[in-house]
């Protein structure tokens, strides 16, 4: 490691702190996998996804943590999502009925120690134009995240 | 921000503390300009560039600092990064004669707070497939790091 310090994750309130140990989990798993993970994409509907993944070849994945039934109730957003990704995921936790979730989508169930993949999304394959303005806003998202690590000052929005 | 903690960067024994004020303060530049910036990328051919940026639209910039002409005189591994890139510059203080960089790349000098582009670097722009690549070893590479940071747990390399 370069880093001589850990810091905690980011929170605003968003998220339950069973949603963070599920964002944990997920983030381990495809991190085994050989994907680069970050949180919080803010897609260009203004729609904020919970866990973008990009893997070795640029395969975009997103993951949507519901952390309980009525979560998964209360939203219907998910469906914007598969337009900006090659793979669509659910992630949730062994209290939620994995009954509940669509079969068109995958569905991982996580902990704060890892996760598991109880069915693979299906694939629908990004557009070339599409998949590149997602690598790069992924690819700024993470870069100017850790440069405001790094150095506060130097003016950085919410990204 | 999203952050309630700031660290200090990654500190591994290559950069005096003259290349780390320069580091920061190119790093402003170029977040200024909207690109994303990371430092310290390992390329494929195993060269490590100090200062990698990403614009808006996806153009690679890479930023060699060199602390003293005894820095610059020493080193001639730049031309390796020419390839790796849309744009080359040097960076460097106000304490090294600019007449020493080569013309044929830009020119940027730095202080801890900012810096100024005293000559643009030629454009030499990347084909399609090698511009895919770094983009999302460059996304990877910061995400990875951002991720390490928040679960040093998770099993990071050196990325």
């Amino acid at each position: 490691m370069l880093y001589s310090q850990s810091i905690t994750p980011p929170r605003d309130g968003r998220q339950s702190d069973r949603a963070l140990a599920i964002q944990r989990g997920v983030g381990r798993l495809f991190r085994a996998r050989g994907h680069a993970v970050i949180s919080e994409l803010v897609l260009t509907t203004g729609r904020r996804a919970d866990i973008i993944a990009l893997g070795p070849n640029g395969e975009i994945t997103i993951v949507e943590i519901k952390s309980s039934i009525e979560d998964f109730r209360a939203d219907n957003k998910w469906f914007d999502y598969a337009p900006f990704c090659d793979r669509l995921y659910f992630a949730s936790h062994a209290g939620v009925p994995a009954s509940i979730f669509p079969e068109t989508t995958g569905l991982i169930m996580a902990d704060a120690y890892g996760a598991e993949i109880l069915r693979e999304a299906p694939v629908a394959t990004l557009a070339g134009a599409r998949r590149k303005a997602m690598t790069i806003r992924f690819a700024q998202a993470a870069a100017h995240r850790l440069h405001g690590l790094f150095d506060p000052e130097a003016g950085f929005a919410d990204v």
